[in-house]
């Protein structure tokens, strides 16, 4: 094993090492890409895929002049540690450490922020043309991986890309997956072009073959011309890309250095935007992963002899029971179809799939399809569920809007990863869904506090003729006694867990545990707290929030959510708008703020939204109102 | 001129009708629409152009039965004349009248509500998968323009359809626009189809070709033979949707009924995923509007002699103030870009097109590029400017969050037509983007309440080193003394535009002038109110807000925008965070529900957001408090 990882400060010190040392160097890094997330956790087999690419990219290009935008961004590891981040890389996706996604502030070198998918052709065609306008001359690529490639903000930047026809580079990072298998058209015919390396050279292989035919007789001259200029209007597969005025080379060996140094020369020196196919292998090194690249996309702790998780989630998940739900329910409900998109392992309908082949539908990376798909299902008289994270639903922000919400569709969005999902970050966090998904006209909004509540709520949703969402926490730790038993919950009701006084704690999903647990800490120092679940964000249970206004003059809210028209936001428009006075409100939420990444506990309680953080804030409201009014 | 319109009740009238009686008609549907459009006003243009392609399509077709999705849905006129709609087609667009827009309630010949752009595929394919699962047997054809094609979510609708090989049509209308000129590569590509229509029998022709040649001495036998081979993996034009798994027919003239009869019978016949190339001129047998299409893309009422006019908008409209100073501004400014979605001219951008064409992008249908195109730009120092209708910012949403806020870019959002837009309805209606906006951390959002003040706005917006939205209604009526003068204003801080006592309206964009009204008719009846131009949903004026505390017990909040989460909610979340008690708070907006289409005027006052349903609920707060706390 070589030892020159130590001595890379930066991607100029790549400059002096010859391919032979690079293929050494590649076998370093994976070791210790290794080595390092098996403790960490992190998105290994993505990284493990694209150790020789981006030794390729560092090497041919001039980082950070030359800018490199990684498309998601979680394959950007092996960037990092050849841009000066490798003896922080131990710190990795923990609180204060490196972000598991290129961060401008972290470094130069990360040149635009990424998490979602399908957003690098535009920023770097944004970038391009930036440098077009100021006049500079450095390249700018892409890194796009093929399962990116089938959100449709790709198409729209490479739609644009060929039109303007500047000097830009597109990477399409091919392993065929996307976290899952790829699906759709596209992915059939990258795989084609995969299969046919050889293809396109066939034009010139038949140009050349038609001049070998003995020119013999007037007749076979004649035709042969003929056939020569017919041939000029013929394409060859590989033209989806150039169709759109997109140079395309490959398929390229993504795992051979020498072969990608080449092309990426090439490309570079062609000018104009080019596209350059390379091929590569997800978990490449790992055995145990290049197996099960799925397993190893994302991963916690593991044991890199066996690949076992060091740390087993201790109990059940919201996703578990979501999974295990939705296949009962289905078997007696034929008109329910699973639609999610490119999630079928994190969503938890892999399950379901199985069981109900041709009623699930795994639609790739195209959140915006996904809603209208299922409004068009819905709209003739199925009831689908779409199972998407919170982040990634705000990018179908309109389509629930203007496809499902318009036209009072029964459509259920199940919003896995909501509020803060630790590691991941900024990019990632669930906590903007109550506010977006609230001021939506006909739209029912729920969150359960526990694992029988969301198989009550799983219920009630499909059994309401309209939209419904229902949001909830990666994190797991759920106990479930009766596992598969319904309750139909009437939309808009909450219930009171505690019956206390003076002071109400209105808790949301997520924030109901940690509420109840406040309450009972705050009962030992004498303040007797009513809990509420409130369970339903739209409609409100108003009937119940009025009711307590005789016997509290103090309402608390809390949520795992943006404060700014989140759930208290709710709260205090409703009770304003009923003309209510004298009753102190205090929303608790996720503040103005974009959150870092590291543990949910320490983000949460950081957020002040743990049983602690509840108690701090009932005891701030429990002293004497300074009455801002008549200190004015 | 035939008389014909009269007779139709329904699609299945059409069927007895020859091909020369529906040429026929479709010269009497013409008049007809010329006649009633010039009146009421309405997308004339895009309508003029499928007036066989929709006769075919229901010649051909059988709906209900059969379902038809219009993308966007503008184009949907003839297909209402044709499905029972013709007697009340003078109603367009008028409150209480028919929508412009298909819409299911409507009629059950509208298969899909449309509204916005590239939604067709996706509904569509959800229909036929439903279809499939019932066991039913029925055709599904989406009619999508050429320019609807450049929007991400119709690729992602495609690269399914060709996964899936679901029995479907797509019939592409392609007229060479959206609303204004299309641009983008794939346009490119679809012109070059629409230049060579013989292409698509070249391969054909060249294997025929190649079985002439004599087949003479052994060399040329095996050279033709091996040529044979190598042809089978040879593509031709038009390969662009064949790679994707659908069939490629056409171009057929679209207004040659009897040509587009046998193509939709072809495709019908086929099975499997169909697309027909349809070419049609925008305005086609209107000469005026196929001279100048976007003119008469959408109009107001005009003179069908000249064209003219019938009501030129009295004065200036926020989209000419911005026009002008938006280039005024870049003259000295050379950072700033200016970046739109097919709306050049809606937007007023084409006035800045032509003055600084390198410094201005229309991306086409394209929302989620154009954010994170404008996001790559300002992250390389430039100063994007994107204008896009409220309404259609909605599709970009996950990226001004993630690829704009969160690396906190400095962004300027121009949201034109905020508010109720009148005649087009719920689906046009910007009435979200105050509560989608401002829970977004770094995101400054602005309303102004006249044309001096929006300057300064956009003044300041450009002065201000992070992402900025300002919205404003697509009314016209401004006067503007000081044409491009500009103040500067602090973030943050409102004015006081009246002093008052006990009540205060506080009123933000739009509704400061019928709140200011209001005020004064209050007045007369001895009810003296404080009036407060908010300017800024955020960051609010804090300072101000509690400034009012001692001498204002009420307090009312008026915005053109969703009440839920919106500028009132802002006011109220941080007046009760203050642990104020003791105001009464009061937020007047849109309230939750889809708005109808219908003139402006009277759909705010069906809202109260005129000045005589502000008078009434200052009047209605003015009641002594009955205190619903102790009547509890």
């Amino acid at each position: 094993m070589s030892d020159y990882l130590q001595s890379i400060h930066g991607p100029a010190d790549l400059k002096r090492f010859s391919n032979s040392e690079l293929v050494e160097l590649a076998a370093e890094i994976r070791q210790f890409l290794l080595k390092t997330v098996a403790h960490t956790g992190g998105h290994l087999a993505p990284n493990l895929g694209v150790v020789e690419l981006t030794l390729a990219l560092h090497a041919i290009f001039d980082s950070p002049r030359d800018k490199i935008v990684w498309d998601v961004g979680h394959q950007s590891y092996v960037h990092k540690i050849l841009t000066g981040r490798y003896d922080q890389f131990q710190t990795l996706r923990q609180f204060g450490g490196l972000s598991g996604f290129p961060k401008p502030e972290e470094s130069e070198h990360d040149a635009f922020a990424t998490g979602h998918s399908s957003t690098s052709i535009s920023a770097a065609l944004g970038i391009a043309k930036a440098r077009d306008l100021a006049g500079e001359n450095h390249k700018v690529v892409a890194v796009i991986g093929d399962g990116s490639l089938t959100g449709g903000m790709a198409f729209e930047g490479l739609n644009q890309l060929g039109h303007l026809q500047t000097d830009m580079i597109v990477v399409l990072n091919d392993n065929e997956m996307s976290i899952a298998k790829n699906v759709g058209a596209l992915s059939r015919y990258l795989n084609r072009l995969r299969m046919n390396p050889k293809l396109r050279r066939l034009k010139s292989d038949i140009q050349e073959l038609i001049r070998k035919i003995p020119r013999v007789g007037k007749v076979t001259v004649e035709y042969l011309s003929k056939l020569e200029d017919s041939l000029t209007y013929l394409v060859i597969p590989g033209m989806f890309f150039e169709e759109l005025g997109i140079t395309y080379l490959g398929p390229v060996n993504g795992h051979d250095i020498a072969e990608l140094k080449v092309s990426l020369r090439d490309a570079a020196n062609r000018g104009g935007p080019v596209l350059i196919h390379v091929l590569t292998v997800k978990g490449k090194g790992y055995e145990l992963a290049e197996r099960n690249p799925q397993r190893f996309h994302g991963t916690g702790p593991f044991e890199l002899a066996n690949g076992r998780k060091t740390e087993e989630p201790s109990a059940l998940s919201y996703t578990e029971v979501f999974s295990r739900c939705i296949v009962d329910l289905a078997k007696s409900e034929p008109k329910i179809i699973a639609v999610t998109a490119a999630m079928a392992d994190g969503t938890g309908l892999l399950n379901f799939s199985k069981h109900f082949p041709k009623r699930f539908f795994d639609v790739g990376i195209a959140e915006e399809h996904a809603v209208t798909f299922a409004a068009g299902l819905a709209k003739q008289g199925f009831h689908p569920v779409v199972a998407i994270y919170s982040t990634f639903l705000q990018r179908a922000y309109d389509q629930i809007i203007h496809d499902v919400c318009l036209q009072n569709l029964p459509v259920v969005f199940m919003l896995d990863r909501a509020g803060l999902v630790g590691a991941d970050g900024p990019t990632h966090h669930g906590v903007f869904d109550l506010s977006f998904l609230r001021h939506i006209p006909n739209m029912t909004v729920m969150a359960p506090k526990d694992a029988a509540e969301f198989q009550d709520m799983l219920y009630t949703a499909l059994h309401t003729n309209g939209p419904v969402a229902i949001r909830y926490p990666r994190r797991a730790g759920l106990t479930l006694e009766d596992a598969l038993a319904y309750v139909p919950l009437p939309l808009g009701t909450a219930e009171i867990l505690l019956e206390g006084k003076d002071i109400a704690i209105v808790a949301i999903g997520s924030m109901v545990s940690p509420a109840l647990e406040a309450a009972k800490l705050l009962k030992k120092s004498g303040i007797d707290c009513t809990v509420v679940n409130a369970r339903f964000v739209k409609p409100l249970d108003q009937a119940l929030l009025l009711s307590l206004l005789p016997n509290h003059s103090k309402i608390i809210t809390v949520e795992e959510n943006a404060v700014a028209g989140g759930f208290g936001s709710a709260v205090a428009e409703f009770l304003t708008g009923q003309g209510v006075t004298g009753v102190r409100l205090k929303a608790l939420g996720i503040p103005d703020q974009f959150i870092a990444h590291g543990s949910t506990e320490i983000l949460l309680a950081q957020c002040g939204l743990d049983a602690e953080g509840i108690c701090r804030a009932v005891r701030e409201l429990n002293l004497p109102a300074i009455g801002i009014r008549a200190s004015l």
